[in-house]
């Protein structure tokens, strides 16, 4: 089965560990000393032994008694890619061709919820929406990574809403950061799965449903840049560190991009799923 | 005589103190424990005591033993303001109206370096450019501050060179991030002044010299945002926390507005200064 560790909060505090079948095996209790948070457990290369420790342990908490959090609470970079398939680009039906280098926008932790919370809609602006995206979560750091060795620097996988304010996004002169980082207007998880395999990623698949409404679906191959060479690209700039997260970049078929666009609401239920990762699942609330 | 609180690595650790003529008055002893780094100090409100309890101490390190660092190590926000003089909209010759909005986007804490640092000119672009700017730092945090009370939420001004990678800010279909955010291509510091009076920045004025040539120079109240703005729309879409850093804008004149450009080279000294905050003072080297 799936190995899948999370960040969680129960009995008052966060916590990390395993999702089972039966619950969450908590590991807090023998790493939360050496390792704050699941950033810290990767940054040791201590994710296989924590797992190991944890397999066969009866869980200590029932799924409904935790609330899920983004499993890496503050990560130094979230750098997202945007515009990354081919059909993506054409729905901006502004004539460009397809851009010689990937978009690229960082957003702050403070506008990820995690799985099960629901996405807060603002008072100022209806036009929330989503955007399905698998991430990746980087284990050794560098700097100019090269793209044959750009797996390597991959600890684990998660899954993201890169839920958007769409109307904010097109606020200024450039850049997309008012659009892209309302608080909790996104969502990161439901958890972390190891990478282990080239095909993890290879052979992935994203959709994206709305109320049980299939809305985006692609496969990673269709990927105009592939993230080898994002990591590749995006570590000539900056030095990536462990637990860094990049967002990989989402399908067609966001809300916007239908005729009249179809924008979240309270009350309805989007799940981002990637095969061998899981479902983020996460209704809408009016903010109160 | 102005109050200036300073970052810096000193005897292997790093550190923090008053900056005095004679030297730099160490406060982590007495300090550090409590608070690890000043965006501690000023979350718990004790920028005020801090600097009561070093005046007129001996200072503790000459000021040639010591590195400037940013004076913030790892705020959680540090977002910068584009094309905020009228000048500048000017400049990019597109046509555009000014905007409605303001332009905004994120810089990681790893592409700032320290003042008397050099700026660092990676090996793949040689379009090092300089950018000056008054930055605040955020004392009190809050999400929809109004533009009247924006100044009570400023803890303390700094200066920042806003270095750019020029080439690299139009790569993409949106977004600067990756011409803003290699490492160590700008600078932070030299220090922070505590913010007590309005007219700090009601009145302030940016100057960048390269070489003593002067390259760029407006006064605040010409910025099409003022800063009051600024903090106003920035935290209606993200709560603003204690340490978070605004870099409110550029007054013309940068090396790539020259025709020629005029990009920096290794052994160039910018300064960027603003009366009543200093001098952050950088050279350039080429990365090795």
């Amino acid at each position: 089965m799936t190995e899948r560790i999370a960040t969680f909060r129960a009995g008052g505090r966060d916590r990390y560990g395993l999702v089972t079948e039966g619950g969450l095996v908590d590991l807090t209790p023998e790493f939360g000393a050496r390792f704050p948070t699941l950033r810290e457990v990767i940054e040791a290369g201590a994710l296989d032994a924590m797992v190991q420790a944890g397999a066969g342990r009866a869980p200590s908490w029932a799924e409904q008694d935790v609330t899920f959090l983004p499993p890496i609470p503050r990560p130094d970079r979230i750098i997202c890619v945007g515009v990354n398939f081919p059909d993506r680009n054409a729905e901006y039906k502004d004539g460009s061709a397809q851009p010689e280098h990937m978009s690229l926008f960082p957003r702050f932790p403070s506008s990820f919820t995690g799985h099960g919370q629901p996405l807060i809609r603002p008072p100022e602006n209806d036009t929330l929406d989503y955007e399905g995206e698998i991430a990746v979560v980087i284990g050794k750091g560098g700097r100019r990574i090269a793209a044959e060795d750009a797996y390597d620097h991959i600890a684990a996988l998660t899954l993201c809403n890169e839920g958007t304010i769409r109307d904010w996004v097109r606020h200024a002169k450039f850049n997309v950061t008012q659009g892209k980082n309302w608080d909790r207007s996104g969502a990161l998880g439901p958890w972390l799965v190891p990478f282990r395999d080239a095909a993890q990623l290879d052979d992935a698949s994203i959709e994206t449903r709305v109320n049980g409404e299939l809305r985006q679906k692609d496969a990673l191959r269709n990927m105009m840049f592939p993230i080898r060479k994002e990591i590749a690209y995006i570590s000539t700039f900056t030095t990536l560190a462990p637990g860094d997260i990049i967002v990989t970049g989402t399908p067609s078929g966001a809300g916007a991009r239908f005729d009249p666009p179809r924008y979240l609401v309270p009350g309805d239920v989007i799940e981002v799923e990637a095969p061998g990762i899981g479902i983020l699942r996460n209704t809408v609330a009016d903010e109160c």
